[in-house]
């Protein structure tokens, strides 16, 4: 997981091991900032940047959250430069992750954000996830499903850098013997994966869980999903669901930015059985949300 | 709020502005690590760093959650480097705050934390605030007051670098004129400050908020306030409480390891009252807690 190409914003690209943050940054000390992860591949000589204009905006929406200043485009001749570098160095690598972090920078420096970026590999673990799919584990994320309705300061819908409960769950489902987590709400309602969506059909149905006063993160994946399906006449339904509502679905999928769709092969244990049509569906959500079809293809 | 001194663990003290962190550390790009505050001051040409061994403790307790390894003979030497640094270089100042920060590290280096700390001025509001007091207003902490009771992915009680809500909170707070929010749970029970801990007293009796399944953090500073006021005879009771407790005590108090005990003047803009003895108690906490008993006194 070494790092492949860093940038700093209004600064350039530097060496991936260049330290970049003081020791009064507020993202490093109060993880006071936004991200993005972004998925670049390859198509033929060109380099591609998933989705980079939802990324932005859902950044300049977290940054307007969070009240730190959002310079659009900056950030896209950073990210330009930093896919070009990925392309010419690396050229046998067919996808890497670019992350966009932002931060509110030093107190002693008002209204001057941190801003910086790294390209990495793709885990060892993804390929292996595409092809195998996840093992899920449910969690409590201790909120209610309407707990942010009236408290903006609990930053809702806010990709911050304060994910140490998402890390810990992680570690959690590990432990379980799982992959991967799925929150729910204290009441019950589906939320999100700390690293991903929840998304299961029936019927030929689409399902996914609407984000507001659930606090979840809007999801750009899905956002891109939701228009393709419909223009494909695919049914998406964005709404709320219980776990039961997954035990009886006939595809459970797991849906992020970088890995993309994968199936969600069992439920604290219990196996997921897989209607006819599962292997139709998964094809279908990864073309539609900009995946080969095969799910051990390289990118075309 | 310049830096006075920076100490970066295994390595020593440093340039104030060296940039310390990777820009993949997990520290900041998630918020995945622990951190402690804790107070500088002189008494005569000896300087002092209150309740190290507490701090320390409750650090360890910190990275045993997370599963961070923590040399602390290492801290205490990187601790005392910078307290004699501060105390030769800075000799004229009575008080700073001192911060260390442990985080995960990067991914590529497995079992290597990073660990720096920070020596900085007393921020300009703390005079003011231990002199007049805070303004406070209740926000929502979105969770119940058992929710973290079977739930250790929440981190309940650790004092994690992931405080953007935290801080969001305090932006909130003076959003609506005042200085400082107390959190309650989702159903109505005191929990703590986003930087502080609440106390109350009624006839005497000096009253605390109990950690526990509430997943509020426990205060070194009311650690060291139970063991002094049982020897001087002073009952403190650590339970639960409501915003209703506060509105009726005698005087109510925000207590936090560097600004130390200060008085709350109101609550969601209603004035406290203050009964007769609410000078005596708000001397008794400071002197119990390691302050002058006189809130403009510089330190003996």
């Amino acid at each position: 997981m070494t790092l492949l190409v860093v940038g700093i914003l209004g600064r350039g690209l530097v060496d991936v091991d260049t330290p970049i943050t003081a020791a009064d940054d507020l993202g490093l000390t109060r993880g006071d900032g936004c991200f993005e992860g972004i998925r670049l591949s390859r198509g033929g000589a060109e380099v591609r940047v998933d989705k980079l204009d939802l990324h932005l905006a859902r950044m300049a929406r977290s940054a307007a959250s969070l009240e730190i200043a959002f310079d659009e485009p900056a950030w896209r001749l950073l990210v330009d430069e930093a896919a070009h570098a990925w392309s010419s160095r690396f050229p046998t690598d067919t996808e890497s992750a670019l992350k966009l972090v932002l931060t509110r920078g030093r107190p002693d420096k008002p209204g001057t954000p941190t801003g910086f970026l790294t390209v990495s590999p793709l885990g060892p673990a993804i390929a292996r996830q595409r092809r195998d799919g996840v093992a899920v584990v449910i969690l409590d994320r201790g909120t209610a499903a309407d707990a942010f309705a009236a408290a903006p300061w609990l930053l809702g819908g806010v990709k911050t850098l304060s994910y140490v409960v998402n890390m810990a769950a992680q570690r959690e489902a590990a432990r379980r013997g799982a992959e991967e987590a799925f929150f729910v709400s204290s009441d019950g309602w589906l939320l999100e994966s700390p690293m991903s969506s929840i998304v299961w059909s029936v019927d030929g149905t689409l399902h996914t869980v609407a984000p507001g006063p659930n606090g979840i993160l809007g999801s750009t994946t899905l956002e891109l999903l939701a228009a393709r399906a419909a223009d494909a006449g695919r049914p998406v339904v964005s709404g709320a669901g219980r776990v039961a509502d997954l035990l009886a679905a006939d595809v459970v999928l797991s849906v992020s930015s970088v890995r993309g769709p994968v199936r969600v092969t069992s439920l604290d244990g219990r196996p997921l059985s897989s209607a006819a049509d599962a292997d139709e569906v998964l094809a279908a959500v990864r073309e539609l949300t900009g995946f080969p079809t095969a799910v051990d293809a390289v990118p075309a």
